[in-house]
């Protein structure tokens, strides 16, 4: 048995690598592990040792302390690996697979499941509908930025590919398959992006960055993104799309500068509750100011997408509604222009496998559009701190030197 | 030319019969016409003789005072009625049929048109996408609470029953496909429902109870019907329903008591921005009420159907936000949940025709659903007070005597 | 260890009742049995306590010789049954539940059960994707017309009834979802059947006949029936539908007469290939019969379901092509007339469950639709007989009687 | 009044350029008319001077004698062009605006159009529901290779470009909007093609090459075509496809060489019912060929698009049965894969805009992928036979100098 090194929350804006239990068949007592998960048996589980395990931006809110997760949560959700052990009932998968985990833990047994929804799986947490690894009220999966992950319901869950070179030659772009591009992609769906689309794009962090670069791979005829970020919006130039500073003025009055028109298609929410407003007020946080912008600029029947998270509870917030999770939405303006609007985390097993096809055949490359930069597991929290001042990359650990970092 | 009786709005609270101007195949200026389209042409319409129209719960804004409305307005939007005169372009519409009229007036030329998307027509208001009969901001086309009534781009907009007489025998159904059945049903149809279905619809007033009669017609398994109002409530039960009152506790654990769980599979609004509050708190307002409650009781994973009217000014409203149509409303729930909204007023064009075949064989009873009534025009004050004070009924004006009112 | 009796196919026109062995989680050889699955353990496996098992017209293929079918096959793939053992994979099916099997056997862990398509799946029949129990060519998995069966992959699978005593009450009406109702369901969701549809079913089997309750249920207005077989057309009737004869004269000409028009808008084809001509031509096989049919009395712009079987091969077939599965369709007919097709067998799971609601919840009566009639197990012999002289009945064994048969 | 050069039909193998009559607002009899048209008022219709105006794969049906196409028909239905008169009911096209024409005739105002099916209107051809352009038994629309056309109901049918000068710059592209682009996308829509597909073309002819540039579109990943002409396929290699010559051997064998997998997602049909044979069979015509092939290569669970042109009448044919439009195809093969069929004429409106929007964003070259060839109108002769000898190009007709060709 070896060891395990792993990214741990040591309490708000401290992130520190450790050594953490080596991963059996079984969920253990820990950090945030939800009581009645405590001894559950994962016979139908994977270990594997992990190839590349990326930085969140959703980790980023728990870092921040605006969550109740609990000191010594081991992180991370962004998990790719080998398999290096299988349990007695795994079927299918094999040790030696190279594979992609979606962030999203299902069983493939529930009602849900069975309908492709595997973001809202009603048997791995006890809390509520849907989980997670490594993340706060998600069952307490224990997280993947480590040497080695269980996975449970292996056969279920884990996408293989089908030839271990080639996906090592674009690991860096499979990375990108177990969270981001399919949350962004997913956004963008919802959104209803389709060829000919004029498309804004909230937000240019990672999952903004993947939701334009699906946008284009969708046929979007024009995508603009929105952020306050001058360098994120660079990256997001470098790539074709459009793009608006929102602190520089109202975000219609520029789309329609740039487009001719003050109205796109449809939008995608890349944010989530965090927002800030815009123009004069870019310094505040506003957590409905993107919703609000995406229904001022989407045009009368658009869909707005909003993989960006909002929570039921911010201890950190504003103000006392948003610190419940209320938001004060121009509801009726959206309603007279006859917009629909989708909430809720990827079901990332919905469109991993086109993606893995997508980036296998050159069709899209997503690690150059976020900008993934490869570092040494050990460099954690240098990660999360560039990361969280607003780098315009992509942070991919490397826990076992298959990157190339070490 | 005959002369021709109409229903205007005089004022807060205040609804008269009036002589008003005989139609013209032109839009003259009058209370709440567009400038733009003072004097605009209208070869492409069909004058008819109105066989039947109906009061609706949007009047009641107006009438309440709750919009911008001016004196003088003639009222009514949802129209039935019999083909005398044809404007030159008329290619297929013949004197003599006998036409549901959707209420939402569409050019049947503009790209939403083609999307079948008609309740966002870009070339009926010149103010913004979408237009009505009878009702302020929606481009001044005059109401049809009236003996007469033209309808531009008669070859689009009107559906001709195929049987005179059979059509005559089930008017007081088919007077519902201009507005509150369509409305109803496309509630359903957004939020999801489907064979086996369990339904929340807020609201029993006749688009709640239209959308619960849909629900049925689409082969849900169990639908709840809320209000506050116990004789609206007596009425759903009619036909079938299980029923909340909303003042008697929280909705959530009513249904969990009725059904044994507390969740439906996904919910219709058909209430809108002059929502009241569960339990204690019924007697005020609470414009986000009902979206709140819409998301507690659903599953993870379902849709909300909002055809109920939310605005983008609400000079009356209880608080500012509400005042510029901002809500407060508990969007963490319903992401944490990944529901999905749908929003704006129905295209009834997309619906209309099946829902007659499905009335003309029987399929559904939606008249007796909504306990529609037959008045004659000049009893259109009382019927306003009556609807206006909660009256159980649906209200249909007789302004010819097809009814057989008089 | 129990006995276990069950029925097997000895050759063409006979069946036979005799002891089979108890079930074990492993898959041994037998008649029938694919080599490459002999020996598959199946710890993931249910072993039922058979309530209830229908014959099914599909079974009449293998009885009649018109397939490859080895004597001794065990039949039956349409099973209801209680839950009396587990395999040690199985975490959430317990013993002592009531459940419906879906007649297609699936893995849950392939590429085509995540997308929902459990008719197709890749990992249960050696031969080709798609599998079903006691039936040819289908990897050789027992048949459930017997007192016990196993029941591979319980967990994703099986579909438990929420309440013993209600299920029993119910259950001439839940047996049929094993099969025939989601099969006639599904040929109409894909036929595009909807609320105000009219609709030609082509067949008044008990598949024809569920296609005709779904679409009932699925708010058609109109739905007409079409068989040669009179007592079973006095079935559809009994339940509202219209029906014609094809054998008195071309089904158009009596849809017409019937509807007022020649053309409904969509059909399902609930008979298959081993269908005959019409009018003149009703006593000869003619496999594209219903097909040409279906294209003639279509409108254009309609969808054709086609739940009705069409093989590979058929050694007994009438002509060269059709040995081959070869048939001489109207193409040309079809193509002007934009008609969609949709073939294949039913993936029971994706409808199962909306479906047990709906009975539930009293909202159809399948059972009566289908004139089920319970028999004794022993009886089989003269179920089969009985329903392939054309019977207007669906036989359910009862093995154990607790369909109170014995 | 100018005068108006046009190509017409001459009898098998013969196209001439002639003077036709100038077009009016009214349908006046000629070759191929339909007597119920005859006479036919147009106050609907704009007269456009013809931009671009391109020969058709489907031209060639006629011009080949395969038709009852009569002596004297003016050809052509894909008419790009300038609006230069409108009849009095237009409302929204203007004299001046460059525009692009679908080649199924729509009226705008039947349930049909209502529903976007614009390609089976009910209103334009009184022999059955669809039209077009010059093409037989349509109704009689005179064809557009043209130096003027009428077309009808012009509100509702015209694509306008948004700016002049751009549109003129790509025109090339455009040109192809009124029939092969949208087509080969239909096709790829209907069979399934989305991100990360792999898909098989048969055909690359010029609706074949519009596929396959689609289905790049769309986001496949592997686009393999597959024809007889060598020039063809080069051209389908010059964008990056991957093809088959059907001549060398099995499609299915040549696929599995290519993709290490014999079998694609889905497939397009762009042949239709002049089809040959494959493998040593490759001289002969074969007119299932095309759709047994598609069965053949895609996976269990995929759909097939069939834009290519199936016929319900054709004398040439090489059986009795194709005569009359009666084709021995594979059913059993599909049935037991789970296919589903989509057949018909492209609803070009449906996607027109979008794929402008596409064009004009240089996220497709669609002239590139066609090898647009553009030429003289008096030229038109040589053009079809170039075509019809199989050149890898398709050709535009310049009545007027817009391409600078003359």
């Amino acid at each position: 048995m070896s060891g395990n090194r792993g990214v741990l929350y040591q309490g708000p804006g401290e992130v520190g690598v450790q050594d953490i239990g080596y991963p059996e068949f079984v969920l253990r007592d820990g950090p945030g592990v939800n009581p009645a998960n405590v001894g559950r048996e994962v016979p139908h589980g994977a270990i594997l040792k992990v190839v590349a395990t990326n930085i969140c931006g959703s980790d980023q809110h728990m870092v921040r302390g605006r969550t109740t997760a609990p000191k010594g949560l081991v992180l991370g959700h962004e998990i790719t690996g080998e398999v290096v052990e299988t349990g007695p009932d795994v079927e299918f998968i094999e040790v030696g697979d190279l594979v992609s985990v979606p962030f999203n833990i299902a069983c493939g047994r529930c009602v849900n499941c069975k309908a492709r929804r595997t973001e809202i799986c009603l048997n791995v947490n006890p809390d509520r509908p849907g989980s997670a690894y490594g993340y706060v009220d998600m069952g307490g999966w224990v997280g993947g930025q480590a040497q080695f992950a269980l996975v449970p319901y292996a056969d279920w869950n884990l996408l293989r590919f089908p030839d271990r070179e080639q996906a090592l030659e674009k690991i860096l772009d499979l990375t990108m398959l177990s969270d981001i591009f399919p949350t962004g992609y997913h956004g963008c769906v919802t959104a209803g992006v389709g060829v000919g689309s004029s498309v804004y794009v909230a937000g240019a962090g990672p999952v903004g960055l993947a939701a334009a670069a699906s946008a284009q791979l969708l046929g979007a005829a024009v995508v603009v993104v929105g952020d306050l970020n001058d360098e994120r919006l660079a990256q997001a130039r470098g790539f074709g799309c459009e793009t608006v500073n929102v602190s520089a003025g109202d975000p219609g009055d520029q789309i329609e500068e740039l487009l001719g028109t003050p109205a796109v298609d449809c939008a995608v929410d890349a944010v989530g509750f965090e927002a800030h407003g815009t123009g004069d007020k870019a310094s505040e946080e506003a957590p409905a100011s993107v919703l609000n912008t995406a229904m001022d600029v989407t045009k009368a029947g658009g869909s707005i997408g909003i993989p960006g998270l909002y929570v039921t509870g911010d201890p950190g917030a504003a103000d006392d509604a948003a610190k419940e999770g209320s938001l004060s939405i121009r509801f009726g303006l959206g309603w007279s222009k006859s917009h629909a609007f989708f909430t809720g985390q990827c079901p990332v097993m919905k469109y991993h496998r086109q993606l893995m096809e997508a980036i296998l055949n050159d069709r899209v490359h997503i690690a150059e559009a976020v900008n993934a930069v490869a570092i040494p597991l050990e460099d954690a929290p240098e990660g999360y701190q560039s990361f969280d001042k607003g780098a315009a990359s992509k942070y991919v650990l490397d826990p076992n030197g298959y990157l190339g970092t070490g």
